[in-house]
Parts: structure tokens; C-alpha cells; sequence
């Protein structure tokens, strides 16, 4: 019983049209949480790989991307970083990067519970034991809430949720509302980092209309790809500020500075990453229509 | 963590140019043994599925039609069956429906111990304690090579294998040498049965010849259909007897005693099932070449 | 441009648990009709395929399976055969079998003009110019209204329908009351043959329920099986007559003397295939209440 | 016979360990030309596609953006473009995109003389009368051998070749001595644009490998990705110069002159496309060996 070969399980990642389908070495977990449905793997291209919703996560081949994307061009905007907000990174990546930046205090919210137990489990590689750091304080609960009731302030705040899909439970974190409530809760010169859903073609309306809401809340908002190979898709992040443009940041001699060894983001990155295809600002100029709690954005899907 | 669903993961049964997919539950079981890969799995259509390099061997739902139809058939044609010998076998089924007549020894030899231990492990439902009765006797061993070395002889011989690919280790347990061994061993008024390929089409050349094969041995050779439903494909058995005709026998009398239960064989269907399809007569015409240790069959695949 | 290979274009038969996969040759038609979805493709298993509702309905390799065994039964039952009324079949192979037993005249009623056109285009080899035929008087309406308003009897009425799924057209043509119309239509002596759904152990219920209320019209009634390789599943026949037991006729004089060169059915197959597995005798006795107008029955699939 | 739907016929870009499904509308080509397998098909999610060897080449929805970014990055640094060499290319795109520039001539020359020939028939969207220019010199041959042989220089030669799988045609257009060749045929001031492989982490290596061969030729050499949606990875192209960094080319003015109206590429695009990420500057450093004639790279597939 040592060799262990799964040639013809598969996991398929389907929409209506488009289909990826993943060759499964062992099926590690698969169950529904309160929220949503909760899928680990083993696939022979990405390593382990978590799923929600029938949808591709986070990888560990290639999560690094994602979660460098996610918090360094916000943490290296703003510095130093004494505190820090997550909304949603159940997983603890998103953490473990903050971490690095060795703040004070770090504060994550996650709405799924289960989901965040699932992942310390099974992911451990993801949070490298940034849970148990004593400086953080872990939340379960809706993250817009926390924002609402806390009187605390923040250096930074990284929204780090999955897509506003019907039903999911992120759909009021991408209003108008939700983010007068990140300004609010902003430190003076604080940055807030966006997950801003993907840049293909036919729906980059719902990146090009969360871009434009944060907008309406903050004069400096600069989005950005992210490039997970994973997701088959390029993902985008936006930035935030009420008091500086992150695109206009030099970041070099932070970065010399902290010298965190990263994998992916790099002050030479950083210096071109605003720059956009013409279809995007094209995209900026069509849809305009600020998301609010009255006219939420459903995400069309298929990432 | 209470509702398990696995909505996207499915088991592929693939050849060339046909596959069929079954929607998995769990995975339980997947490695490569000595002799082939096995998989176990749970699935939504019939239930626990075995797997034997990526062909559905046997299911929770459907496999006492195949076992009832390997056994009843051979053992009602000879009574009183004293003494069984079953060559492979592994998943324990065969011999709980040899148990049903109350022979007096069963000896079990299937070459692949790991199969065996894995099916008694984890598909208890087919084996239902039957490895544990004390009139059997398992050999993990060359079933060929121990019926050439006992000087034991057999009421019934049950030649229940897996269809001989090229390098499968059943090969050699489809030739005529091997049925004049067999033919030995038999006890006066003793049958044997053999799983005997399948009826499809396309591919109904290797039952043919197993059928002319043991005719060149037995006198007396009857096919009949199989139609286990989670092969997709009708399979068959043949019985050959050195003294009488089993598609002559009556066994009303004696499953009327013997009063077994059965779900799938009754006296009226025996009655019925070995008046075969015409095609299946022209292929005894066609494909008449005996198989022999110098000129083995290759099954052609693909179940 | 002259090798044509397609090796990565599949067609999938879905269900929610399970799937057969046929790899693509070419794919010649796909459109819906006013009553169902059609695709005709050729395959690399089977040759050329027609699907109805994403159901493999007949293949070039193995129709005749299907058409012989829907056919003969029936017409050797009931000899020499004049009249035959065909409700369904729109392929025109059960036609082009039914014209070997050159009948004066037959009346062939499919409710789906588009599909009888397609199939004249695209399965030339189903009807082999049996439209053309004089004898045969094509009907493109619903089969029950026709049998209800005529005053024509015939020798055999061979009622050939897809699977009564929910708002199929077929739904009312397998309830007790089209029986009877059936049952006024036959001439003295004469014999009904329908389509009777799968053997498979978790759909009988349906093929358990055609066979007893036919029994409600018909004294003698008795199932047989249909072994089409490409249905992945034993489908069943159902023959019923007021006069004479189909199974008790001896038909090989009348075979003989007809000499048809058929490929599947066969006098000796005759004498064998109304008996059948202890499960459906079973079914029978547990799946009685008939279907009626109001009360039809759904058939589950999934062939 | 108006409505079409083709519900189930799916098309498979298969590798090992990762599939891409595409549900069908039409199939509409498929062959095997002398040089490769291609196939042309109408798909719900990217409208038509070619398919080379069963990898995607170039989708109606998203096609310009990958010849956008191979021809404009290009023949923005070098202005005035007179004379414009295209290896490969065979839909046409790549021209078309250079004839917006105005040439006096350009000279396209692919190996695959019926892969043209095709794209000309089933996808004149691509080319939209490209081929019929006066402009125009098309030739069917080995670019690696035209090149040699020729004496005409170029203002800018566009290596537009599908990946250097074994046995593919490209595979020696992708060594240092092809190169050296190119940069012979260039005008002084003259630019080579490369699509140089994909910036898949686990497959950087090939890319690495072309922009370091690049640089044993030319001293001034830059690399940018390309988001191909269709392609579910990022692709990248590289520039390459004797004379200028087309990193450091201000493109704007002459943007704002020529108003081209392009959907993906603009000025803003180009001042950040060539920051890239830490990995890829780190595969630069790690994979420095170059490619030659004696020592070949094989894309490892898969896109």
C-alpha cells in the first residue's frame, strides 16, 4: 500500500460554457459550511488546492501571487504599519504576509468559521502559524459589522473576499456604504487594498464598477492585475487612499529597507503594475454606476 | 462539518474513443498493487464501486447479479456440491454464494493478497464474514499453478477472473492447457464456470473463443449472458461439464429445497438463458481457433 | 484536407451521477424540433448515432439489435402478417424490419415531422429506402389520436416510443387507456408490441408498471430483454396478444420457411428470452398499480 | 430546423494534469495539416477559435489582444515602419495590425501553406482582407530559411510562432543562430518582437531561456506578458534592439498621431509593461544557458 496513484479522479471547476478540470492526487475535504461549500485537494499541477463554491481559491504552487498581491503594494504604501484589518483571508496568508511587516497589531474578520478552522487544518502551509502569533486577534463574525461597531483605527485594511456571487455572503462589502465605513475606520495616510474581481473582457464591468465605487469614497483608487495562474483569469487588487496616490509611491528603498524576500512583488513591479490595458480604462469610463447597499453587484461568474 | 457533498469530483472510466464518469462520494481507496491498480470509491449511482485498472469490477448495487449468475448456475447443475474450488475471486462474493450451499471445503486462490486484504477491509457488504468460515481455506497464489500441484479434486470448479489484458496475470488462465488442468481436477459429474468476456459487438471474439477453447476440452459448453448494469455492457459466463448438458438440467427441484433467496437466478430464468442472441452463434462459427499458452488472447478492452 | 481526425471533441450523455462520453468523428446535426432535441454525430465507437434529449436513441453498429428484437417477436408470433401500424419509429428501421415480412400495408404514425425528416436525410442506412416503399403510408401526428379516430385493424401494432419523461410527447401513450385503443385496433389474433423501458435494478418500476397495465388489456402478456450495447443498459420489449401466449409460439418453422438472414433474433433466442431474473418477476409482483390517464408515470432515467 | 443549440458536444484541450473544456456550438474544421492538427469551432465562451495541436491559438473575442501586443510595442519604438517582416502568423491578425501602420511592404512568410489557407476561409475576421493588401507579399516556406537566404532588410521582423513542441516546425526558429539572422535583416534603428513562451511559474523556464538568447544577440532586450484569457495562462512577447531600449521609448506622441484606436494596447500600457514580477527576474538570472541549433528547447507544455 505505498504508491498511491489516482489517475482518473478529476475535479471539475464548471460553468456554463467553460469548464477546468484538475487531476486529483487525494481528495482531502468536502463539505458545506454554513456559507459556503468547502472543497480541499491534492491536484498534480498546483499541489493542494482550496475550492469554494466550485471555485479555485488558493493554490500551493501559486497562492503566494495572490497574497503578495493582496497586502505588500498596500503595506509598502503606508509605512510604517502598526496596525492592520483583514476583512475575509480565512485562509492566513494574507496574514502571514502582513506579519512580515512586523505591525503591532493585526485584527482579522472572517464570517466563516468553520471555513477558518478547515483552513489551519488542512492549509497549513498557507497561515505558517500566523494564527498563533499573539498579536493577532482573530475574529468570526460579518466583517462589515466589526467595521461599524469598532471605534478602533487602521493603518491599513485589506479586503480580502471571495467574488459577490447571488447568496454569497461578501455582497454588501463591495457598496458605497461598506466602504465610507473602511474610510472611517482609516488611520491618517492609511491605505485600503481591494480584491477587485477579474479583468477578462466580458466581465470586467464588475471590476471596472467596485473600482469606480471606491471612487466615490476616496480621491486616490489604482487598480492593478494579479496574475494566479491558477485561476486562469487575472484577477485585479485596487488600492485606496484619502491622502496619496499608490501609484505615484516609490517603494525601493522600503522594500531595500524591510528586505522580506518576496517572490513575486518587487519595487521594479510596483513601478509598472498601474499601468492598464486601454479596454479597462474603457471600462472605467462606461460603468459608472457606484455599487451601493440598494443596488448591490452580483458577480456574473465563471472566474 | 456534518453534510458531506461532493458535487464536482468524478471517477473517469476512459478508453479511446468511449468513457463513462460516475460522480463520487468519497474516495477511499486508491493504490497500485503487485499486480494492478485499485480503486475504491463511493459513488451516487451504485454506491461503493471496486475497480480494477480503471474497469468497474464490482458495485454495492448490482454485484450479487454477477456473483449469483458466476455461482448458482454451475453449482445447481451438480449437486450435492461437496468440495469448490474458486479461482480468483478476491472480492469474497463468489465464495459467500459458494457458502449458501454448504459445501463441505471451499479452497479460495487469488494471486493478488493485497486485493484481498483491501476488499476485506473495505467491501465487508460482499464478503459478509465468508473469509472467516472455517471450511474455507484461501491461497494467495498462481491459481494455475496450484491446481497443476493438488491432487485434490472438485465438484465445481468457478473460474471467476479479471478479462486477460496484455500483461494481466489472468492470461494464461484462458487457455486450453489451463482448462485440461482444471478438467482434471473436476470430480466425476463435476462443472466448471468461467467468466467469459463480454457480448459486446465489437469485441464478442474473445468470448467466442474462450467458448470454442473449452470445447476443445469439455463435451459438453454452454454461454450465458451476464447483465450486470454498472459494466454498461453485457458480460457472460459458460459452464462446461464432461458428462452433462447444464443448459439441460432442471433445477426447479433443487433451488425449491434448496430454497436460497436469490434476487437475480431462479429455475425460469435458467430455463431461458442459454438460447444466445444469433450473432453470438455466427461468432462460434467465426472465431473458432482454440487459445493455448503459445497463442494467448489479449482482451481488446474496452469494457 | 483529406484525413480528418477530431480526437478531442467529445459528446457527453449526462445525468446528474453519471455520464457516458462518446469521442466525436464529426458531428453532423443538432437542432431542437417542435418536441425534442436532436443531434445525429458520428462516433468513434458506434458509427453513426442519433440522440433524442441527449439520449443515444440508435447507432449504425447496433440498431439492429433494437429494431430486429422490436420487430420479430411480434410479426413471427402472429403469422402471415397483412397490416402492421408502427406509432413511433421515426429512424425507419422498425419500418425496414417490418417490410421484410412483406405485409400488404403499413401505417407508420410519428408525432415529430422533422425528426422522420432528418432521419431520411441522415440515417440512409436506418430505412434503406423503406419510405420510398408504396406499401407505406407515413402519418406525422400524435400516434393515440390516430389509433382512436380510425376504423383500420391490424395484424400487429408495434408501438415504438422514447422514454415517457416529463413533458415528453409520449407520456399519454403508455397508460391504460391507449391499451385499449390499441387492444380495438388489433385484428383477431393479432399482436402489440411496445417499448418497455430499462431492466436496470433502480428504474424497473417503470418497465414493472408498462408490463401490468398491458396486463389489465391483454391476457397474455410477456417482457423480454433488449441487449443494445449502446444503451449501456438492458432495455426491455413487452408483447401482448388476446388470443395466444408469445412465449409458448414455436416460430422456427415460420423463420425458417421466411429465411430473413437476421443478426440478433433467431428462433433458439425465441424459445429462451421471455424468461427472466428473479428481481423483475419481483417487480411485478410489486410495482401493480396501472397507469392511467390520471395517473401517468414519469420514467426517472438516467438511461 | 432554425433554432441550434448544441447542449453536450464539448472540446477538450487535454494535458496530463489540467484539462480546458469548451462547450460547442459548431465544429467547424478539423484536420491534420503536414505540420500540425488544427481545429476551428464556434464555442459558447470565446465565439470562434482556432486550435493548433489541441492548444488554443486565437479566439474571435480576444484575439487582439494578443496581436496587438505582438506587432504595436514593436513598431511604436521604430518609427517611421517602412518594411515589416512576419514569421509565422498565419490567421492574418499580425498583418492586419501592422497594415494600420501604414507600411510600403511587408513580406509574411509561414511554413503551413494550408493552415493559411484555411484562416483566409473560416476566420476572415481575423485577417479582414489583410491577405488581398498589394502591400502584401505572403510566402508558404520555412522563415528560417527565407530569412537566410534573402537580401531585403526590415524596419521590424515579428516572430509570431506557436510553441517549440517537439516535432514542431518552430523549433530551430527559436536558437541564437536564428537570431543572428533576424538581426542581420534588420535596418539600423530596426526592432524583433518574440512571442517568447509563457510566464506559468513552473514553465518560465522556456521563457527565460528565449529573452536570455536574445541577449547574446542584441543589447538591448525586454520582456512584457500578454493576458490572453483564452489562453488561462499569461503569455509574454520580448523585444529585442541594436540600438534602443523599447523599454525607455516615449510612445505617445506618435500613439496620438497615428490614432489607431486599439482596445488593449496605449501609451499608459506601455511605460509599465516591462516591470515584471520578482519570479521572472529571478528565472532570467537562474536559466542562462542559450538556446542554439545544437541544443534546442522543447516547450514542456501545457498551456
Amino acid at each position: 500500500m505505498t504508491s498511491h496513484e489516482h489517475d482518473e479522479v478529476w475535479y471539475h471547476e464548471k460553468s456554463k460554457n467553460i469548464m477546468h478540470s484538475h487531476r486529483v492526487k487525494k481528495h482531502i475535504v468536502s463539505l458545506r459550511s454554513r456559507y459556503q461549500k468547502i472543497d480541499i485537494l491534492d491536484s498534480h499541477e498546483y499541489g493542494r488546492m482550496l475550492f469554494l463554491d466550485n471555485m479555485a481559491q488558493s493554490t500551493e504552487r501559486d497562492e503566494f501571487i495572490y497574497h503578495e498581491m493582496m497586502v505588500h503594494p498596500c503595506l509598502f504604501t503606508h509605512q510604517p504599519v502598526r496596525t492592520v484589518c483583514i476583512i475575509g483571508g480565512a485562509e492566513g496568508a494574507t496574514l502571514r504576509e502582513v506579519l512580515k511587516h512586523d505591525p503591532q497589531r493585526v485584527v482579522m474578520v472572517d464570517i466563516d468559521e468553520e471555513l477558518v478552522q478547515i483552513c489551519r487544518e488542512h492549509l497549513p502551509e498557507w497561515s505558517q502559524g500566523a494564527f498563533e502569533d499573539p498579536r493577532v486577534e482573530l475574529k468570526c463574525m460579518d466583517g462589515r459589522k466589526y467595521l461599524e461597531d469598532t471605534h478602533e483605527v487602521f493603518d491599513a485594511v485589506l479586503v480580502d473576499l471571495s467574488d459577490p456571487m447571488e447568496n454569497a455572503p461578501s455582497t454588501l462589502l463591495f457598496t458605497r456604504e461598506f466602504y465610507r465605513t473602511v474610510s472611517e475606520r482609516l488611520a491618517p495616510g492609511g491605505c485600503v487594498a481591494v480584491q477587485s474581481e477579474s479583468f477578462n473582457l466580458i466581465r470586467v464591468e464588475t471590476h471596472a464598477r467596485v473600482r469606480n465605487t471606491l471612487k466615490t469614497v476616496f480621491p486616490f483608487v489604482s487598480g492593478y492585475p494579479c496574475l494566479t495562474h491558477s485561476y486562469h483569469e487575472i484577477y485585479s487588487f485596487t488600492l485606496a487612499s484619502k491622502t496619496k496616490d499608490p501609484a505615484g509611491v516609490d517603494v525601493e528603498a522600503a522594500c531595500k529597507q524591510k528586505n522580506l524576500r518576496l517572490r513575486y512583488y518587487c519595487p521594479e513591479l510596483h513601478r509598472g503594475m498601474f499601468h492598464l490595458p486601454a479596454y479597462v480604462y474603457e471600462a472605467y469610463r462606461q460603468f459608472d454606476r457606484p455599487i451601493a447597499d440598494n443596488d448591490v453587484i452580483y458577480y456574473p461568474g465563471k472566474r
